[in-house]
């Protein structure tokens, strides 16, 4: 009910009484008065005028399944909204629910991670205070090779979102990694679960440095975040809203043709290694090429210094920008 | 100390003394005499006479953890061998333990499955009494789009155990039924959790029909066993040996080129769609070709009315023989 008492307040210009919250709700009064009494108890500035009713003037910056669903309403992509106080990682939660029959899409939200992870089984540390930790969970009919070419599209949804919520311009590193100003803002671990034709799930987990006032020294050169660069705090539950939806709209244009081909355009204008020379490792080999977009397929397109162009698969080759700053 | 054992008295050709037994397995007498007396209860004969010591002279059909172990004292590619007494699933507990960090290759044996499952989340049921159910999990480091091509493998290791064991002329159905005289005795169940460039772990399910004495009706034309076709029961603890042995061989064979090009002889000496007709279903059509082998990769390599060649990936096409009896 907090979802459904939140999300009236929120779109309502006027104050809303609670003869009409119970009304729209179809509960009782009481039940209004009770649950805006424990929203009030969790940080909701919620204005009480005898005459007049209820007004939403501020909240807290909750990350809650009921603070994102209340900015979801209207939006229907997602089956449920899973909160927790604290897990050891929103992927593992994410694939637990999936394992046990829970409906897809579906996005697991939790307020403290103690043992987030990266790729191939790197450890990631998340500056709690201030950072958003999500996974969606997803259940598409497609092969497992394609899993790489959506995880290239999450990368894509982050970046528009975050520029959408903050003004900002980020950028993305191929594949996946959303930058800005040549810091890592978010990164991004696509898992899947899968028989060797047809995906069972897949579970994408976003973590992105949002509230982050500070980062270790080891980190400072490396990460930022969008309190750092935008000089202002924003509400994560809006940022989140505001990924679910652009995520939901790049899910379904991969799901067309399984491919970026509806989304490479969009990709490219972000790509950092546009035009940039690129170092690609492959086989202990290492050379320097110039990338020039991606693929279909999501392979990042190099030119050679012979002028012939080649296909970079993320799997093959670790990619080091060599323009400065990475 | 089961294990060790079974081991001693199975490969020892005289009865072997307590003393011998306490001396090389590093235990007390009594440890060895306790042991023994475990073992008799649990149905293996085990002859004791005071001046030469013991005698294994039977076993039970049991498939257990030190019963499989004991045979496979010699050959070193399993880090361990979990076996229960009944689980949901051997894939479902294998990826458990995969995920609790158990170091693979391993083995999961159980004496009752309560909830096994075929592809695609279809119902799989066993016969309990007499058939092995059985997940093998690996780590190996391949693209997930290499894991359909480790499915193949395992359908070859599993006829040729089931051919050694019990002398039967076993075949495989693209892509890796193993069936004698047109019916199914084993099902394969693969299974990976991976990022899109790198797999995490892979399970490989394998149940197989084996001291089976009969199958319900709606069955009978689709389903045998090794007992129903070789007229014995055989210990299913030998043929899980002997599956390890020649899985082992087959995915270290595999490994070297991620491929089927060292395996493709000896895979299609055994399939029994070569040179058949095979009805193809590809996006709703539906047509007629011969099956001419397979390709590296593991796809079936089909030659149309044109007399062009065409692959055939399980992921699109459902195969159909149409020789008669499946």
């Amino acid at each position: 009910m907090k979802e459904q008492i939140l999300y009236v307040l929120r779109t309502s210009e006027t104050a809303v009484s609670g003869q009409e919250l119970s009304e729209q709700l179809q509960v009782s009064r009481t039940a209004v008065w009770k649950t805006i009494r424990q929203l009030q108890e969790e940080g909701y500035q919620i204005e009480a005028t005898q005459n007049r009713g209820y007004r939403l003037l501020a909240g807290p910056d909750m990350v809650s399944a009921w603070e994102v669903g209340s900015r979801l309403m209207d939006f229907h992509f997602l089956e449920d909204i899973y909160g927790f106080e604290s897990v050891e990682s929103t992927n593992k939660t994410a694939k637990e629910l999936a394992e046990a029959g829970k409906q897809a899409p579906f996005l697991v939200l939790t307020k403290k991670q103690t043992g987030g992870r990266g790729r191939r089984g790197r450890s990631w540390s998340s500056a709690e205070d201030g950072a958003v930790m999500m996974s969606y969970c997803l259940k598409p009919e497609i092969e497992p090779a394609k899993a790489s070419v959506l995880t290239l599209a999450a990368g894509l949804a982050v970046s528009e979102a975050i520029d959408e919520v903050t003004g900002l311009a980020s950028q993305i590193k191929w594949p996946n990694d959303v930058i800005i100003a040549g810091k890592k803002i978010c990164g991004i671990l696509t898992e899947m679960s899968a028989e060797p034709d047809a995906v069972s799930h897949i579970v994408v987990g976003i973590g992105i440095n949002v509230n982050v006032e500070s980062f270790p020294d080891e980190l400072k050169e490396k990460a930022t975040s969008v309190f750092l660069e935008a000089k202002k705090r924003i509400s994560r539950a809006e940022l989140i809203a505001a990924v679910t939806r652009k995520f939901a709209r790049c899910y379904e244009q991969f799901l067309i043709r399984q491919d970026m081909s509806a989304l490479k355009e969009a990709y490219q204008v972000r790509l950092v290694n546009l035009d940039q020379v690129v170092q690609i490792e492959r086989g202990g080999q290492s050379y320097r090429a110039v990338a020039r977009g991606i693929t279909d397929d999501g392979a990042l397109l190099v030119e050679q210094k012979d002028g012939t162009m080649q296909e970079v698969l993320s799997g093959e080759v670790s990619v080091r920008g060599v323009y400065g700053y990475v």
